[in-house]
């Protein structure tokens, strides 16, 4: 075989759903492989949340968008096919964003081998950017101290799964805000959260009074939506939030406000933003950071795969629905 | 003359102006002087935003409110006239909570001594409240960097036209935002801040974008609304916001929503509250912090005098209306 196939973006999603207008499929010539570059064979891809920034137009965010015409981004696992690089061998497993497509060809700038005896869909799971992510947020800027409680909207997604069950681990309540009854289920049953809010039945200033007696010291935010407002009016004073995700506002042409800030000055509280393409060069910490929890056994995942690489131009949709269970894996 | 005045507070401010109807003037004898304490003559008390909260029902806030009955919480500067403590000498100025009083009996827990050769309006208005909220507010989370560019609300106000002034001396691009032409004027004209906006008449987007070309580093948040709005969407990447005070806010039953969090994370924000109870440890530091800005000559200030006791009811008032010039202060 001497062809792949990679989509393109080639238009810029206008709100709503988004599909396979805004992509093309197109088929590519393998190409050679010189001196000091290797091909991968990609075998995972990552779907993530944050797609939806790379192909807004907006030119104002952490990082560039797409360039319209060009491979859409995203981040993969896969084996060395071919190398004529020193440092890399085939057989070799490596990282990194790699786009939507079958195969990359790489000089090893921004490529991770994966050495840790897990399949591919746990690394992406785990170890890519769902628990870096985690991680990053969840120490820097939650700073969670044994025996407070901490409340994470998009609890069941990949990376709110993560700061749960690390925050359990560190002795703290955990508080998850899901979009279904089995979301719920599953991270308090399955993952040992304290306590579920099903976002879309429960009476959430009810709920959340029940389930936080002593108020909330930390709030990861992943979501938005009308739980943060709830939440905001329970922070207790010094309380942290981390704000990883707006999902609920990116597709909203005029997104919804956000609560008065004088909780802000009456319990001094701390909010602040955090991007991973920021703290890249913190990979190795974070990772060692990790990578304990893991290996004890107190970090589960779920992955939910979709097969074939033209799967992802709808997939994406699973985020806005809440329709994905666990994290969104497209198996090439 | 053996009795003097105080004013107690006896109902909590329902929102709106507050007036005569919310306290009781009463006569009290001067009381005796016990071994280890002294009696101060206040000669100026400070008025401030802060008051409001201190006044409301609100037991979630930062500090107690003041109880019904109790003499009203105010800062202020005085005089002591008889002494039976081996550390205050009849003669000695002094500054701290001393409430709205003629006479204030004490141990000299909470008192500071006042040895900086200036008048009683300076020293309120640049070494007490003001000017250490300033102080810490700024640098501990603006971190202005020269050749930032800096927006302050309530510029014109006690705490913000110090935060403006201190970071024009540090090499700032300082723009301030108040409620009246005259203020404008002052603040350019007589403090050396590089723009000013009246929000009450200017087109607040088109006027902030002409005095920010390059977006915006540092917000110091005296006042929420609708400027905070303008102000969000040109902050820069990693910028920062300290919250000090929402005066418009305050009074509202329901007060207005603030900005969507989007740009907290596309920016990677932070926005932190503070007040100065927390700080009361870092007074000393705060204070070796400003003195040299003072004694260059690099902080002026206004002062806005109110006569009598008395006037301290109503006077409260002119925070909402923009109405004072400079930092209130009653002369006793």
């Amino acid at each position: 075989m001497s062809t792949f196939t990679a989509i393109n973006l080639i238009a810029r999603p206008a709100g709503g759903p988004v599909g396979p207008d805004l992509f093309e499929v197109v088929t590519k010539d393998i190409p050679k492989v010189a001196e000091g570059e290797f091909l991968v064979k990609q075998s995972h891809m990552s779907l993530d949340p944050a797609m939806f920034g790379w192909m807004s137009p907006d030119t104002d965010s952490y990082i560039p968008p797409v360039a319209l015409g060009d491979v859409m981004r995203s981040s993969g696992v896969g084996e060395i096919v071919e190398s004529n690089h020193p440092d890399f061998q085939v057989g070799d497993r490596v990282m990194g964003m790699m786009g939507w497509q079958e195969y990359f060809l790489s000089n090893g700038a921004g490529l991770n081998k994966v050495t840790a005896p897990l399949p591919d869909e746990a690394i992406l799971s785990i170890f890519a950017l769902p628990g870096l992510t985690a991680t990053q947020g969840l120490y820097s800027i939650g700073k969670p101290q044994k025996g407070e409680t901490i409340v994470v909207s998009g609890a069941a997604g990949s990376v709110g799964s993560i700061v749960g069950q690390l925050a359990k681990a560190d002795g703290l309540t955990v508080i998850g805000v899901v979009g279904s009854d089995e979301k719920a289920d599953w991270i308090v049953n399955e993952l040992g959260f304290d306590g579920a809010i099903n976002y879309k039945t429960d009476n959430l200033a009810e709920k959340l009074a029940e389930l936080t007696p002593n108020g909330i010291d930390v709030y990861f935010e992943n979501t938005g939506g009308p739980i943060q407002h709830h939440v905001f009016a329970r922070m207790n004073a010094h309380g942290r939030i981390a704000v990883c995700g707006l999902i609920a506002d990116y597709p909203k042409a005029e997104p919804d406000l956000a609560p008065n800030w004088i909780p802000i000055i009456k319990k001094r509280l701390t909010i602040k933003g955090f991007t991973m393409p920021d703290h890249f060069g913190e990979v190795p910490t974070l990772l060692a950071k990790l990578t304990p929890y893991v290996m004890k056994g107190q970090i589960k995942h779920r992955a939910h795969v979709l097969h074939g690489l033209e799967s992802a131009m709808t997939g994406l949709n699973l985020f806005f629905t809440g329709q994905n269970k666990g994290k969104l894996i497209v198996k090439l």
